[in-house]
């Protein structure tokens, strides 16, 4: 079944929205979906995936992006979009490429990338030692349903409709005015068309959920700097157990890191990024 | 003291070995050290240090590295190498650049850099809220000095003599054969000659500590693949206290995890690694 989730056989809506069509060596056309938007951009964890894309063409036999690190330069609209792959290292067990999305010209997102055949490491060395304990979370029914956000919400996130995700209560309070305080934030994720997670599923994943800020009581958009994912594990099909933490919010800015689970309790996908606390509304950038 | 720190006025070894001549635009030519070999390359930390030397030469007002993702492609050799920096994005408040070491032609570690200036960022958010606990070890005068490690050590990893490190005993019984089983490594760093830890001597230290296979048993060379560094604040003079940590090793990949504090109790840089594990002596590479 997990050999299946990589090379799926029926026409699911993530696989459309991120497909390239090849226009020349190492370049792709994409299309960026407008079922992709998040307040005035798209969504980060989205570009990742139509990279992954790209990369899965330009490296065959080397399908798992192990590392991805992506490097945010502008916002990205819906429509037209080139993706480039160039690549710096071939042969041996992985692969290094640098790969980015631009828009008539103008750098959206530019990455690096580490790839290799998570099958053939599983194969060659199938010890696995985790000593990160998965978090607890209630069971998905017991979650708050983001299908349930009000439609002025909705309409503002238009990504929610792509998936089903249901936030932990214990780090959804933002939503009643009442931020946890800790930084937290975590919930289920599933594809809304029952799609089964796969790996390119894991680069979006990890940057779906409300920014950690929320719980902290500073709402707004938080713009992310760096995001550099770890996929450790092809994903066993199911719901995706997903969690945000910040430890360290400093001079206008804080990581963020995320853990995926997957329903056999496998910890497949570690991130961390960097991002800009959100700015108070009426704030001016003197930078 | 802190400001000083970043342009030092006095000749010391870390700023010398890590100098930098233009030959072009955005190109450099530096010549790797002798002085910091580990086993059969160059240090991968000290390379950090000469791309961020060549990132504030070609980011003017941007002086300090906020993020940076290197992706490792081959091992480094000591002796003449070309750095180039390729600006992606200026203006505002940060600015983004890749920036690659190359010998003879051939590519040693690519890199993106996000850049901008802490003291500005500092002023502008004044704010920290650091959740993450500054880890316990015993005094300086009460670990392990690698100082006091056999010549034959020494003269296999010459980077030794740069640094003056104390190595937590509570972590460092591996090298009595008696590995603590738990993946972590801690230690005290300063610069052997009193230079004092700057936003550069960050990117270093965060990979000049033994690998965290070794306090899982497993001795041996762990190549790294990824590193990405996030520079929170610039360190205060003093000793910088180490720790590296892995929670997931899967498939012979582990992540590395570190973090550095300074002497006033601030984390001041956070580091995350994808490495390979140490292979069995006798293994051969069938990829």
């Amino acid at each position: 079944v997990a050999e299946a989730a990589q090379d799926p056989v029926q026409d699911h809506e993530f696989d459309r929205l991120t497909a390239l069509s090849p226009t020349g060596p190492g370049e792709y056309a994409a299309d960026l979906s407008s079922g992709w938007v998040v307040g005035g951009g798209v969504n980060g964890g989205y570009l990742l995936a139509v990279m992954g894309q790209a990369l899965r063409h330009a490296l065959p036999g080397k399908p798992d992006p192990l590392a991805v690190s992506a490097h945010y330069v502008s916002a990205s609209a819906p429509g037209p979009a080139t993706v480039s792959v160039d690549v710096r290292r071939e042969g041996g067990s992985v692969a290094t490429a640098a790969v980015e999305v631009a828009q008539e010209g103008v750098t959206r997102i530019t990455a690096l990338a580490t790839c290799g055949d998570l099958g053939r490491f599983a194969e060659r060395a199938p010890d696995v030692r985790t000593t990160a304990v998965e978090p607890a979370m209630p069971p998905p029914e017991d979650c708050i349903r983001t299908s349930d956000a009000p439609a002025e919400v909705r309409a503002f996130v238009a990504m929610l409709d792509r998936f089903d995700l249901r936030l932990d209560p214990a780090h959804a309070a933002w939503g009643a005015g009442e931020p946890g305080m800790e930084g937290v934030v975590g919930g289920w994720f599933r594809w809304a068309d029952g799609r089964e997670p796969d790996v390119l599923s894991l680069l979006t994943v990890c940057d779906v959920l409300p920014p950690v800020t929320f719980d902290l009581g500073m709402p707004g958009w938080a713009p992310t700097l760096e995001l550099t994912v770890h996929v450790r594990a092809r994903p066993a099909p199911g719901w995706l157990k997903v969690r945000h933490a910040t430890r360290n919010l400093a001079s206008g800015l804080f990581e963020e890191d995320c853990e995926i689970w997957d329903s056999a309790g496998r910890l497949v996908a570690q991130s961390r990024q960097l991002a800009l606390v959100p700015r108070p509304p009426l704030a001016t950038d003197g930078g």
